[in-house]
Formats: structure tokens, sequence, C-alpha cells
């Protein structure tokens, strides 16, 4: 691209190398900087350095966090002995948002995925089996995302830490509450016919 | 949204004031600059910080500079005789990118727009009626966006500087290079029957 300043064609390079901006946004959004006050873009900038600065990541579960323990693994009132096994810190606040769980999180921080070179000891596992033996886990709950690596995971985990007193678990798959059945992919519909569950649960 | 850190959320608020970012976007930004190294991070805050505090209005056309004349205004190849109105800067790239025109840029900084509370005196209107004064300018070419809008803005200032020695012309409206006329809209089709021009001079 074409531009009549230096200065503006550093920061275009430099915003557009964030995912999923390109070089057009990025100039957009360099523009709109312009056009700010310098207080408006000073907050912006002390917020990414102090999110850089002071972020860590919680010593139990592995998510993101202010503190040593992050607010949901300091909670007494949540039950330790249930891990809900997630690939990233997003997972745990849309999960978090349904209001639906009560126990604690682990954070993997991805899949195992050997074509992205993701092997075990990349992920956060060793410190899940350290947890599931120290805290007297009773139920393991995995919610990775239904691909062929989340089942790769999810199996490799099982049996890594399986035992008889402790309960395992994959979230439910099916139609989306709202969806018509004909748009639904056949797999998730095959999967919701054969893990049917009984009338009488069904509203809960 | 129910964030973990208050870090990670001052820095999704910030990020999300930015046009066209929303909540989701900016959370997957924030994870990415928390997942990158600190000297990537101070290269993107270097540059913002310093396209704020040097880049200026060039004294002639309005446009984003280093310096009191942009590269265009400054280029003494360029013929000064000729402006072309345009809307912002990033107009002024497009039609440099073609290489098709010689003469120097005019940002309004806008269109009137009485909707949105933007009048003449809100645009770059009177320093154009100066240069065309000043610079003896013989033509002024409107590149404003098609739109009720840029057409009233063209009108304003045609007549606020109508003079007989200047001749005024719009860009061509027409059928893209390249699309098949059957999905080109109608008005666009309309027009470029009723301009249209002599077959000799089409393949320039």
């Amino acid at each position: 691209m074409n531009l009549s300043s230096k200065f503006l064609s550093n920061a275009v390079d430099e915003i557009s190398k964030l995912p999923g901006i390109g070089k057009s946004t990025a100039l957009r959004l360099a523009l709109h900087l312009v056009n700010k006050k310098k207080g408006d873009i000073d907050q912006l900038i002390k917020s990414i350095k102090e999110l850089k600065e002071n972020i860590i990541f919680c010593d139990k579960c592995k998510s993101l966090s202010d503190e040593k323990l992050c607010n949901i693994c300091s909670n007494l009132n949540r039950d330790s002995k249930i891990i809900c096994v997630v690939e990233d810190i997003r997972d745990v606040m849309a999960i978090e948002n349904t209001g639906q769980f009560k126990g604690l999180y682990h954070v993997l921080g991805g899949k195992i995925s050997p074509v992205d070179g993701i092997g075990p000891n990349q992920l956060n596992i060793n410190s899940l089996l350290e947890r599931v033996i120290n805290d007297e886990v009773t139920e393991v709950i995995f919610a990775l995302s239904a691909t062929m690596e989340g089942d790769t995971t999810n199996y490799y985990i099982y049996r890594k830490i399986k035992k008889d007193k402790i309960k395992f678990s994959t979230i439910a798959r099916g139609v989306s509450i709202g969806d018509n059945l004909e748009y639904t992919d056949e797999i998730t519909l095959g999967r919701s016919i054969i893990q049917r569950i009984p009338f009488e649960q069904s509203s809960i």
C-alpha cells in the first residue's frame, strides 16, 4: 500500500500483524486513532501495557488471572471435586456465562494435534493429573470441541487418569435449542438420536 | 462479558472502542497480545504513539503527512493547476494506486450531511477556495462518492468557486471493467448509456 506518511505506514504494518486484521482494516483503525483524542489513545495503550505486564496464569486451572489463584479456583462455594477440561479461557467464559456449572475448570491451552506439532507435553496435562490426585476429584467433564483433535485429547487424558473412583463425561452434543432439524448436519442429528434422553428429563 | 481478570477486562473494553470491533473480536485480540512477546507489543505501542504524536495535516491539501507539505504537494513534477477533490485520505491512496493522475488533491474530510450535523464549515472547503485563487487552478475534478451527500457537496463547491476560466469535471461512473452487464445495478448501467463515449476513445 502506497501511504503518504512513514508513521502511518509503520502503524498500519504493526496493526495488521494482529490476527484477522488485513491492511485495509489496519488503515481504517490507524486513521481512526489519528482522529481520536490523545487521552483516549493513552487509555488504550495503558490497558494493553498493563494487560501484558500484570496478567498471569492461575496456579491451579492455568486460566488467565490477576492473582496466583483465579477467582473461580479461589471461590470456596464451588465444588473442587468436579473439573471441567477446556481448551482455552474463552471456553471458561462461555460455560461461566451459562451459570450451569459450579465445579472448577482446567485449561489445557490447546488440543493434541500432531499436524500442528502440538503433543501432550505442550499442553497443561500433567498439572491436571496432579490436581486429580491431590484434590480427590470425583468427576472429569470433557468440554473440548467435537473434532478429531478434541476426541484424541479426551481419550489421551482418559487413558492417563482412568481410575475406578473417577467418573468421566463429555458435554452433550445435539440439535441446538431453537434449530430446525432440516438445517442440522447429519452427524450431529445422528448422535442426538443415538444419545436420546428420557422424555421426563428433557425439560430440565 | 464475564472476564476472570480486571486487566483483561480493561483491555477488551478499550480495544472494543475501535470501529468495527466487537467484544468477541476484542477478546480474541487481547488474548493474542497476552501470548505475544513483550518486544512485539512494545513495537505496536510505539507505532501508535508515534503516529499520534508526529502525524500532521498537509498545509495545502489537508491530507495526512509527516511534513508541513505532503510528498504529493511538494512534488514539483505534479501539475498544481489541477485539483482532485476527495473525501478522505483513503481516496487519495486509491487514486494514487491507479497511477493515472498527476495533479494535486484536496481532502475535504467528509461530505456535507445535514443528517449527521456536518455543514460546509466542518469541511476543508474554504482552504480549497483559497488554493483555487492563489494557484490559478484550471481544473477541479470531483471524486466524491456518488451519493446524495456527495452530489450536494459537489454542487455546493461548484457554486462557490464557479468561474469562467475553471473547468469542472467528475470522475466517470459506469460499468466496472470485467463486470457482466446483468449484475450491474440499473442506475449505474443507465448512466453509462447516457454518458457513452466515442468508440475511438474507449480503449484508452
